[in-house]
């Protein structure tokens, strides 16, 4: 542990770090839920068939279960005529058998009783008063699942990483399971900091502004899977970011501190990171967002995210979204959603470091959103940014781009 | 209220139908609930200012809150001295004025002190001990964001069905809000029926399936943005569907039916149905699917799904998902996802009913799932359906389909 000069990281290494650091430190974990509850969740395990299913030869048509060679030959001209031993709805049974020359009446999902093997759908039969007369032949198993074909005991029928939506639920359900190990959701906190920061509800005084990043950041955290939560305001005082921080470390994995200012917390927090652990990322070569902190105390992840709430969010959805899904085991579903199109306007860039331009999409019109970056309206119209590499000066209108668009 | 004759409904009048209960029956009710627990929900409302944002005049960076001519003419070479009369962070007040000659010290989001109007940046001022050197010339209003600038106090900054993302959750708590009005989730019950039905925990008798639709519906309806739950099974006996309906109609708004046999709870439904309320729609010309009835008892909607968990997931993607979705609020966001691409294998179709073909996407390859439609297996690999026109016998390999999906 302790102090290590570090050099600001340019956006591909701080993104490499950053998984490398979530892999390292911190499992996947699961947990059992019930399935009736699951929709939106990802499996944590293989799921193999318990029973067969169906789990008997079931009557796939209202009508008569019968042994097949007995209709051979049947037709409107030339029927064949059945004693009717019994009716069988779904979900019962007969103690009577059907044998050459008896049938079972039988319902669409009842079980063929022993000695049939097919069934003649009730259009072409005629029943009378204990009897049934054939207007068909039928073939052996016409009309009947056979026990287990469609899924047979022991198959495999969803995988680990699968999204539980509500037809896979279903193949959960028809195979008698209760409840199913899904990823355990990460958990999350976020710690506000600054002077200036006032909770919503209280009254602000002249010179403050409302705490954002603490529901904002939550909020994002939870639509990439997350359990998150709203861990407090803090000031940006040596002591008690490192009281909060203990404490917190102690309910989550993986803590995101917001400073109220670009430089207030982020020496405050690089101090606590030194003392208590270890600081990897220190300033990251991105245009907004370079005050970004990541360090790890004790196996959890501690991220210092910019101050202003626009930097927060693009550094949220550029480096932590991607690790934060994986954890929560929606990797397999999860690629940043992209689009392209056409700038509607020019943007300059600073060369020297990457840039992320907020950008609203109408098509494919690629709007850019020019504000200081404490332009906190830009979050409501933005549907993502671009991307303007180190060495690029000036991206054109009309050139074509690709936009990375924020979850929704 | 009473019998009435229905013809079977043809599918694009049966989804008329279908929309117009929804519409005159049930309206979008509104809750309130905390924002920073809002992500996914939708706005009930349109929501305007409380606050001008920023608050005050704001500086944009660290430096020397100055009034900008004292800078006119400065330059490296040229630097113009200011005494510095004191320091602000951001969330503090000074009770010392800005004047020509004097500057005081600011940090990034700190209030503009009073007389100030612009800032120079740390980088082109040397500090000394009370007095400051400028190396620049700075104009009005440099490096600060005025009071409003962002949104103005009384603007619309977002409107009613607005899905709250992130960043919209974030525009609110910049504005101090701590609670917002969102759209309710619709009440959705469940019901199933069936007397082969077994529940999940129990043990399988013979002949008996467990219950695939009471779960799965419940989080089908989930999924397009409803508050739906199990409410039980009941037996296909006309008093105890009456019984369990009129409870339930307690409870929810909207009640799901699913009958265990293709005939069973149909028939009993539909007399319920003539007593307690009135039947709309008994019978659709689609397959699968045919035995679906829709009524309404004092202004809930009941609906009866086919017994087949496949048939009944298709039916409900199809013609309910669309009104639950406008009845949740998200409309706005709902369109059913489509997909284009070319069927694998040829498709034979019944003349005179719409048929919808389950499918497997593998890009722009178009698999059809053939299995008898009690194949619960196909529900875990299907990603959506293709219709196939009344009129039409046969889809052939290779033709171009388009293919709704599932929700994920």
């Amino acid at each position: 542990m302790g102090t290590e000069f570090l050099k600001i990281k340019e956006c591909d290494e701080a993104s490499d770090i950053i998984q490398n650091l979530f892999d390292v430190n911190l499992k996947s974990q699961s947990e059992e839920i019930p399935v009736a509850e699951a929709y939106g969740r990802i499996l944590f395990e293989d799921v193999y068939s318990r029973i067969d299913f169906p789990p008997f030869d079931k009557a796939l048509k209202d009508g008569f279960a019968i042994l097949s060679s007995d209709s051979f030959g049947a037709s409107e001209e030339t029927p064949k005529t059945l004693e009717v031993v019994d009716f069988l709805e779904a979900g019962s049974t007969s103690d009577k058998k059907v044998e050459s020359g008896k049938c079972i009446e039988i319902s669409t999902g009842a079980a063929m009783p022993e000695g049939s093997d097919a069934v003649v759908m009730v259009e072409y039969a005629e029943k009378r008063d204990g009897e049934v007369d054939l207007l068909t032949s039928v073939t052996p198993t016409q009309d009947v699942a056979s026990k287990g074909s469609d899924i047979g005991e022991s198959s495999l029928i969803l995988e680990k990483g699968d999204f539980l939506n509500p037809g896979k639920i279903g193949v959960l359900l028809s195979q008698g399971f209760e409840t199913i190990e899904v990823y355990k959701k990460p958990s999350v906190g976020i710690l506000s900091s600054g002077n200036e920061i006032t909770l919503q509800g209280e009254e602000l005084e002249y010179g403050k502004i409302y705490d954002v990043n603490g529901g904002m950041i939550k909020n994002a955290a939870v639509s990439y899977g997350a359990d998150a939560k709203f861990l407090g305001v803090m000031r940006d005082d040596y002591e008690e970011v490192k009281e909060k921080i203990t404490k917190s470390l102690k309910e989550v994995d993986i803590l995101f501190c917001s400073g109220g200012t670009s430089a207030g917390l982020g020496d405050v927090l690089k101090h606590v990171l030194d003392e208590l652990g270890q600081v990897h990322i220190h300033g990251i070569s991105v245009q907004p967002g370079k005050p970004t902190i990541v360090g790890v105390i004790n196996s959890k992840l501690i991220i210092g995210l910019p101050g202003n709430p626009v930097s927060a969010l693009m550094i949220f959805n550029a480096f932590m979204a991607q690790p934060l899904s994986k954890l929560a085991g929606i990797n397999k579903e999860f690629e940043m959603q992209k689009t392209k199109g056409k700038l509607t306007k020019r943007i300059h860039s600073q060369v020297g470091r990457m840039q992320y331009q907020l950008v609203k999409v109408n098509g494919d019109k690629i709007q850019p959103i020019f504000k200081d970056s404490g332009a906190i309206f830009s979050l409501s119209t933005a549907d993502g940014y671009v991307k303007i590499p180190k060495l690029i000066e000036l991206v054109d209108k009309d050139e074509e781009v690709e936009v990375y668009l924020f979850t929704k």
